[in-house]
């Protein structure tokens, strides 16, 4: 639920008129998102999507995440379009904040993930990766090992107050990371934050991506990590290994993974779980009472990471793994 | 803030195919109301509002409600129109919820109250009152007189615990309205919740009213009393006699007061003070820790009760008192 935000009728207007996009005939905030604000502005030529960047989204980053968005766009990611005013600018200033309008993207997130969306979503996964092979500038993954690191000295202390025992748990499983993290494996531009609510379908189709605001330069197989928790696992916490197999067979029916990448993609998945668990717990134990979005539950991340342990290679996680 | 139910997309797909409104494109919450779940629902022929009522609104009064929308709407009012789906229905039901969708009113209320604002919501209001006249449903105002002392009573023991003395201070305000509140006014439909979130505007002229959610049968001259409380304060707790003097004003060029109505004024703005008042105040002390909605200051009808006590006549609110 995100509109942290309130923005006036006029100056609304007065930011409107920069572009030619006709006069505002609504602007509602959306109860979606939880970095930004974001609003529904139907103008007379069609519906928009105002965001206002709030203190998380550092201004430094806007350039990359835009230029992405339009690098992908013109290489046939269906994703949102930032528009630009006359003066040619899409990045503005909106009461006091960092603004852009960005197009329209038709569809719904889903709210019941079926195995045919996680195909649908390997296929779009792959193809992003391949789009995002020219795009000229780098951001560096300001949450892979050492922004855990960092985040766990800041949680260590009151990390038992989540659950008995998880501190040295989680100070095990980052040195473990730290041993293992492979370092040497096809790279690129991931989304990495592909969750469900990110990617739009129509009917039946993938009709899109968004929210590219934690997009930057990893290990390509490393947003498949992310994406296999995110998508993966039912609501019980139960692992679905068709998910996992669809997901990953339609991802390389676009882009073959070598042999290093699948060997890689257990303790991808384990840092994967480490990196929401501990974003998790720290907003979990930073969120002020009586806040507006309620933080999202860190043990969630816990049991996901606890099933990736477990795993004994790649045919766990539903594929085949005859060569 | 308001979105307390998730709609599946297959939900909403099955709903949709209900009504003549061809594809859904897209469905995004609304951050806007406390009451119900709102959300933006785009289809092929446009947008249109989906409201999901919750356990506040009571099941039994959606027939009043929906009715008067159509009769207003018939009768020269803009406000959003309830659609009725292939079978003739309006209200309907989604997630065990009672449902309907309304068409989509463009606008967006004012942020900052200008002057102006107030005189065009003075006409609206007295157009609104007008073409209620021939609506044959009837719905007694809960939050009349009994309304208040019932709330007064399930909060008195905690009272102090916001302000102290005011338990004291209200008892003797009750009091003081059981014995002198109208008996004889002219009655009729009103809106009852008239704040400037519920007034729409297009430019500088009004294109609409919105959220009839609270519409009942009571004196017409308490909804103005509702409206001056709602629109004729400052920020700063400042009563601005200019604003008031043009709701008067322009609401008395349409529908002209009656001499009692007038002399009454001071009497129903103090009672609209104390039902907002004691709602809040409600709340406030019974919203569970850690709430989605932010509940609203009570202490701010507190300091608009002390004016109205303080007013000698309706020449304090900017009104020639000259005959």
């Amino acid at each position: 639920m995100a509109v942290y935000t309130e923005v006036s009728d006029e100056e609304l207007s007065a930011f409107a008129a920069q572009y030619d996009l006709g006069a505002v005939l609504s602007c509602k905030g959306i109860a979606e998102g939880v970095e930004n604000s974001n609003f529904l502005l139907v103008t007379a030529t069609g519906p928009y999507i105002l965001t206002l960047y709030e203190k998380r989204t550092r201004r430094e980053d806007l350039p990359f995440f835009l230029g992405l968005m339009e690098h992908l766009s013109e290489h046939g990611v269906d994703c949102p379009l930032p528009v630009h005013a006359r003066d040619g600018q899409a990045l503005r200033e909106l009461c006091g904040r960092p603004a852009v309008i960005v197009t329209f993207l038709k569809g719904m997130w889903p709210r019941r993930i079926q195995p045919q969306h996680c195909a649908q979503l390997g296929e779009a996964l792959a193809r992003l990766h391949l789009a995002g092979a020219g795009f000229d500038r780098r951001r560096e993954n300001a949450l892979s090992l050492p922004g855990w690191q960092e985040l766990f000295v800041k949680c260590a202390d009151r990390t038992d107050e989540v659950r008995g025992g998880l501190r040295d748990m989680l100070a095990a499983e980052l040195d473990d990371l730290a041993a293992h993290w492979p370092r040497d494996l096809p790279s690129g531009v991931i989304h990495a934050d592909l969750f469900p609510d990110n990617v739009f379908f129509s009917g039946d189709r993938l009709s899109g991506l968004i929210d590219f605001y934690f997009a930057c330069n990893d290990f390509l197989a490393y947003d498949i990590a992310i994406c296999m928790n995110a998508w993966c696992f039912e609501a019980d916490g139960a692992f679905n290994a068709t998910k996992a197999r669809l997901l990953l067979t339609h991802y390389q029916r676009v882009r073959p993974l070598s042999a290093e990448e699948l060997k890689a993609l257990p303790r991808l998945c384990r840092g994967s779980a480490v990196r929401f668990l501990l974003t998790r717990l720290y907003d979990w134990l930073n969120h002020p009472p009586g806040a507006f979005v309620r933080p999202k539950d860190p043990l969630e991340y816990l049991r996901k990471l606890r099933f990736h342990q477990s795993v004994r290679g790649i045919g766990d996680y539903g594929l085949d793994v005859t060569p």
